[in-house]
């Protein structure tokens, strides 16, 4: 592990960027319109084709041609170098940020070029997404949506603590932190026991508290990943809101899953914040003794994450976002590599710059809880903000960001924002 | 339409590829194994990238540099460019390959180079599929599963005449014809009424014949495609296997739908028929008066293909394959264009290249069913070959061929097979 702790560009202790972090992503600037990838540092970001077009990356070990490597538009070539090379990139990177450093801090010219005011770039999505795969690994969350669906004593499927259910989700419409979504139109029941549906404008718009987890390395079809190596094909993390409409889920869904209730719209954070930058925030995951998985799925207790989770909203007739739910990423019952491994037990080949999601992340209380379906039980309770604004659902207009934060006490780990707004239907 | 209808590539009587058809593909030779797009004359294959480059498309309003274009290791560019232009290049190449024209008849040094025995080539994945959807709209296919597992009285789930039932499928794990799949293991129930899941290799491999659609032009996320324009956005047809592993999909399916029952292979022709071949074969698709379905999915009855499907197994222990299904494409409830229609209200996008296909396409009688779960009636009714041997399900060893075919009496617009081999499990 690194132990340069500061940087010669300023970073403020509630950033979540320090030095500690370096994640990836890939921006742009009104003066260079080409995506290229870049890192956070403070409230700047460092262009990595820059600093590998100065030689600056000429040392790190299979990195091959950096400056060409850097100048993509994505982060796939990067990813599918494997762990070792995202590592030493990383440390190299710490390296040349580090105050003790002179290389960097010293050339006036290049840092011109290269350190950019987060302000004034453009991020787009950090990678070309062949697969998108979302999980249902928040036993909290699975059992609030069962007891509101089927009952308090048929909360879990038989199934749920065997596996880590998941289901295909759409590629295309992943989007990056800050692209508006429109709110979706569908077919829906009018009522429950209505036996034919309405076509028009979701009006139970929600929201899903997800993480997503980004291939590496991939593998070849039949040859399943072993779930003692999954971490070294998961290249790292980013926030995700995996929008969903109740109403057309519900109408839609069984037997073959969610479709249209969900593939309108995905938001994910900007920066992929490498798993080498959390690992002082691996702790135990809960318990899985009854029952045990089966051998396929074992692995060391500690493959949970420590990072706190945070939505907020702005509705559409206030000033100011507001907290509606805190929760936490350790609070998963399948960890993202038993993820990983169960998804190629089949042989099911992943590829770099697949991205897996958690699904839905609820903590135990409902202040904790990481849908609006949760939070306001089915609709029942509504949300009231400061001025007095009601909500069960999203209305059009309303802003949700969320945020994630491993805090280290000295410095923070985070993610940037990914955040989006509701545009109207385009029906009535 | 073209008139051509002869050319001076000899096309025996019973080819897929007269003529008439000109479909699209991707292919490489020993000499050149760069992959090319090319078409399928005959038992020859035509290298469009190479009647390219020697200017005989330079003509066709749209095509821009067809020898780049042509060049490409995916047809999704060209995809990209919109029915008119395929439409133009067709013809063009019609042209081009008529009996009555001596422009590429006549160039023996030309023809040397692009006119490759079919039996010559490797054949590749014709896209970058960037994601694929599949549907589940033959109203046998659901009512036979719904029997199966629900009883008579509750076959057809409530949405199912009201939606183009559809999911998500895994994109990556798409191969070409002629791919070995290997059969996957996973988590099973050893029996209906056990507690816990057992591991291992599933013992319930099936197929599901289908119908692909590939989307040409796509559509920003947030505007739907209206059905009326929806034929336009499909860059034509493929055959499909959509392999399944029952035992392991019966057990994860509920509440999220199929995943690692369906993800570790799914097998396509290599040839894309266009959608102007098969205009000939447009007939009425089944009645949908009761109920009716709602306006964005209501379209001319003319909207379905009659297109001849077959199945062949060639079990292990046997040297010839032999037919288990005779099916077509016109028994489908719902058309391709209300399952494109469907994708996209909600907002969705699809994008140059991505796969749609048909879920299990089954007729009205035994002989005409689309999987084996339904020929057999879930394992209990085996099929016997020729030589004696039985199966109920796929063994190790056994291959499986899919053809379809779209006969006009004096020619028949085919699609090359679909096939398969099945490799032992790694696991025991």
């Amino acid at each position: 592990m690194s132990t340069v702790t500061e940087s010669f560009v300023p970073v403020s202790k509630d950033s979540d960027f320090p030095i500690q972090n370096i994640p990836f992503g890939v921006f742009s600037t009104a003066e260079n319109p080409n995506p290229r990838v870049g890192t956070a540092i403070g409230d700047k970001v460092l262009d990595l084709a820059a600093i590998a077009s100065a030689g600056l990356l000429d040392h790190v070990q299979g990195l091959g041609n950096a400056s060409e490597l850097f100048a993509e538009t994505t982060l796939n070539k990067f990813m599918s170098l494997g762990r070792p090379v995202w590592r030493a990139t990383r440390l190299a990177i710490q390296d040349l940020l580090s105050k003790d450093n002179g290389k960097l801090r010293d050339d006036a010219d290049l840092l011109k070029k290269a350190l950019i005011p987060a302000s004034s770039v453009k991020m787009h999505l950090p990678a070309q997404i062949g697969d998108y795969t979302d999980f249902y690994c928040s036993r909290e969350h699975a059992t609030n949506v069962g007891i509101m669906f089927r009952g308090k004593d048929n909360a879990l499927q038989p199934n749920w603590l065997h596996i880590p259910v998941g289901y295909h989700g759409r590629a295309s419409s992943v989007v990056v932190s800050g692209t508006d979504i429109r709110r979706p139109a569908g077919q829906r029941l009018p009522a429950k026991d209505a036996k034919a549906p309405v076509f028009g404008p979701s009006v139970r718009l929600d929201i899903e508290l997800e993480v997503g987890w980004f291939v590496g390395k991939g593998n070849n079809l039949g040859e399943p990943i072993d779930i003692k190596d999954a971490r070294n094909h998961i290249f790292g993390l980013v926030l995700v809101n995996d929008w969903s409409a109740r109403d057309i889920q519900a109408w839609e869904y069984v037997p073959l899953g969610p479709f249209l209730g969900k593939s309108f719209g995905t938001t994910i954070s900007p920066w992929i914040v490498t798993l080498d930058a959390l690992e002082p925030f691996l702790v135990d995951g809960p318990d899985q003794s009854s029952p045990q998985p089966l051998p396929y799925l074992q692995e060391d207790k500690r493959s949970a994450y420590d990072v706190e989770l945070e939505v907020k909203i702005k509705p559409a007739e206030s000033s100011k976002f507001e907290t509606v739910t805190v929760s936490n990423l350790k609070h998963m019952y399948w960890s993202i590599t038993q993820q990983l491994a169960h998804h190629t037990i089949n042989g099911c080949n992943l590829r770099a710059g697949d991205m897996g999601a958690t699904g839905t992340i609820s903590g135990p209380e409902k202040g904790s809880y990481g849908s609006l379906l949760e939070i306001t039980w089915s609709g029942q309770d509504k949300i009231t903000f400061e001025n007095g604004v009601e909500r069960v659902f999203l209305q059009d207009g309303d802003e949700v960001k969320i945020t994630g934060k491993a805090n280290a006490g000295d410095y923070s780990i985070g993610f940037g924002d990914c955040s989006g707004k509701v545009l109207p239907s385009l029906y009535k």
